[in-house]
């Protein structure tokens, strides 16, 4: 999927809704729990119900990861039945990878050949061979860690070289080098405020991917006022606040009108800035 | 696996070798492909005849993961194999992850419970709270990344803050302050030379994992003599020159013909430095 048809979608629906697929065995309806594959028969109820809301999913796969080969199959039948079934839906595979380049590769395979999510996070630490084999294919996104949303994102990201310049600043820079604003977004969390302002001052035309609205505390008002550009360059994730707005039965309808009420606000958002 | 146990089996086979597991489907000897499951025969092969001259084993999660749910069942398999037949082994998970703190929880749950390895490579860039849900099972360890042996390394890893602090020292200070040499592990590689003294003069006691002697051209002399400490200190991973030394039908015994040519020279410096 590439920048155009993202925007498009964005235009279309009035939304720049990321929907975060953190399902959880644990936290999940008790009454799914019968099913042959209880992870996968949320996944596909809570896509359903939110679809018109939203542009994006982005599964993390650590809630995959934690029940082994069946949250594996349960992840692949996710985007599987995402591609199949909503195809204008930009498919994120959360993962947070990044190694030295022969494994990259390997990653990027598993993630958009086998899989064939349209863009995965990585993380920048070990540089420019670690993310690039992510960016050699055509039509799929790396999305870098720069800015995160959680309290620990101030032990290294915020340090200030010889020439003030911090490090998410650094990254921002550097990994503009590596990559487009074609194949090339952004992780800045919802929770950093008027920082965003400085992202924006070092990447004013990047795709950001914006978690931490909501559970984690941060504002959409702020990000938007903040963040927003002409053609939008948001993508603001909710997962807990959406998938887990109920646990009855009645969990998909509550995660379609917290996602509608997103929307909702979202599109006041575009209009208000001129995007739409 | 402890502390003193690790340096029990270091003394007691005069090896501080690990071998990498990075075990890539295009790149097993073609016989192997007959097998129900190519990637655990190669690998139970592999670790028959090298068990003797090593004392850890490192898969990287790449590998599998490149092969979908085939390859996760691939290295289930492989780490239950080792725990079942291999006690005295310290197996690692080379998987460098690191998400917000719940999320890293997860990522804790699905290789220290699920999987039962003893360590996990974790990426620092996200904090504390990325790194501390690892910390909290007794006998396990974080293998956090500090100097990384690739090319990419310098992208951020050598960057300088006001006080004349490079980015891979703050993080092996910072970490020290959440956990200790008894949980908390250094990944630091062989290509970085000179740099190992550096490294010890901030960890003088950590154990340090190093990748890249071999393939990626590191020196395992330079790396004993900067970084070998009274308790040895060091974990030296091998790969790609161990489990691909031969492409045939003696693969096994060529791969424990170089794992034990390795050995050899790690005896020599364990006694050269007065370890053993």
């Amino acid at each position: 999927m590439n920048r155009e048809q993202i925007i498009e979608q964005i235009k279309k629906k009035g939304s720049f809704l990321c929907v975060g697929l953190d399902t959880d065995i644990k936290k999940i309806p008790e009454h799914l729990l019968n099913e042959e594959d209880p992870i996968f028969a949320f996944n596909k109820a809570i896509i359903d119900a939110t679809a018109p809301y939203c542009v994006a999913y982005k599964p993390n796969t650590a809630f995959y990861e934690s029940l082994g080969v069946d949250g594996w199959k349960a992840l692949d039948r996710t985007v599987r039945y995402l591609r199949e079934n909503y195809s204008d839906q930009f498919i994120i595979a959360d993962a947070k990878r990044g190694d030295i380049g022969n494994t990259s590769s390997l990653y990027a395979r598993a993630f958009f050949e086998n899989m064939g999510v349209d863009a995965i996070t990585v993380a920048p630490y070990m540089g420019f061979d670690s993310v690039k084999p992510f960016m050699e294919y055509d039509g799929k996104w790396v999305i870098l860690l720069a800015l995160t949303s959680n309290p620990g994102s101030h032990d290294f990201q915020f340090r200030t070289d010889m020439t003030g310049t911090r490090l998410f600043e650094q990254v921002l820079e550097t990994a503009q080098k590596w990559g487009t604003p074609d194949n090339l977004m952004f992780v800045v969390g919802a929770t950093q405020g008027a920082m965003f302002a400085e992202v924006r001052r070092v990447a004013p035309s990047s795709f950001l991917l914006v978690p931490g609205v909501g559970a984690q505390g941060g504002s959409l008002e702020d990000v938007a006022k903040w963040g927003i550009t002409h053609e939008c360059g948001l993508l603001v994730n909710s997962s807990r606040g959406i998938i887990y707005a109920s646990k009855g039965e009645d969990f998909a309808e509550a995660a379609a009108a917290e996602a509608r009420k997103l929307r909702d606000h979202m599109t006041i958002l575009l209009s208000t800035y001129g995007v739409i």
